[in-house]
């Protein structure tokens, strides 16, 4: 992978599904649709996860970025 | 979805029902009546829940931004 | 209610009873003096409230806004 | 008491006595000598409060703002 | 190792493998690839460890800048 | 004491001795040498206290003005 | 020891042993080798301490600003 800066990772994630790792430990997984400077993201078919079992679905969701340790594809 | 920023997933909830997840666990539940670059919003008819059970009925209210972990239609 | 922004909520709860719920649990319940951008409040007749039962009356107050969960007529 | 803005309401009470509520539950209650835009005071003869005990007699304080929850005279 | 700044630090690191200690105590390990002014990092081949044993390959991430409490080489 | 801003009272400590109310309840005391506008303070012949009894001696420190409650002489 | 202002501090320290206790009570000691407005800091030959004694040689590290309570020589 070759990049500038870290958010054009996110550029590259765009309509693809990531896993947001949260400060609270659990996880959030879906497909991103949109992201800002603060992190902020906006997640399709959102599945939220803990120790890699699905809780619960919660389809789209507004997520702040000051919640989110780390992103993945 | 399409949509350019994450604000303007706000804008398309704008006086429909929203589901909150707080920092502390809970949820609120209402509808959306206003918001800000700070993630500020107002609601409407807000219910608080906890489990997914009304712990509390609290009508309007003004929550502050940072209490936010995501926003879900 | 219409209102533009969230502040409009706070300016039309100027000299009327709020309830203010703290990020520590407890609620803080008054007549709104005055607010600023920050959140920060002023509130007169101010009584504070554990699981809806009044501590303590606590008269004027100066709350600094990043206390507070959310604000509620 | 009519105000425009929360700061006002320290002009009112310098050199009076306030009490001033911190994060960590403790109470300071002092003589208000000096503030600025970030809530930072000056009191003088403050002492150091625990459930309405006086804890400790601690002088003239520089406290810095972000500890406060509510200041009140 | 002479330098200016700290960020010169994380330019020396470029494409190489890079220790990063978090907050909640666990460890990321990964080639570094890309990084910014609020320590944001962006890391291919990344493993989660926790007392020095491997918890979890986590591939490519984008890790927020104030989750870190050091990088090293 | 009159004093216009908080930090005047920094300014009349400069070169005395002062105590430094730590979040993490210990205290710092030392010789005020230099601070600035982000209450980051220089202490000469610091020592660190817990319960009012000595801990350690550790010399002079920059101590960074978000670990502290209030700084008194 | 003359100083303007604290970062003076860390302009004398240059090339010199620090010792950093950190918010979480653990303390690195090493060779202070940049740093910047932010606290941000560099060190080589870096030794993680806790309660005086060394828990694991790290080598060279950037280290967060905001973890730091105090630095001293």
């Amino acid at each position: 992978m070759t990049l500038e800066r870290p958010f054009d990772f996110l550029n590259g994630a765009m309509n693809k599904t990531v896993l947001v790792r949260m400060k609270d430990e659990r996880e959030l997984r879906g497909t991103l649709r949109a992201f800002d400077v603060h992190m902020n993201i906006v997640m399709d078919d959102t599945e939220e996860l803990e120790n890699d079992k699905v809780l619960k679905k919660i389809g789209s969701v507004l997520l702040r970025g000051d919640n989110i340790v780390f992103i993945s594809p």
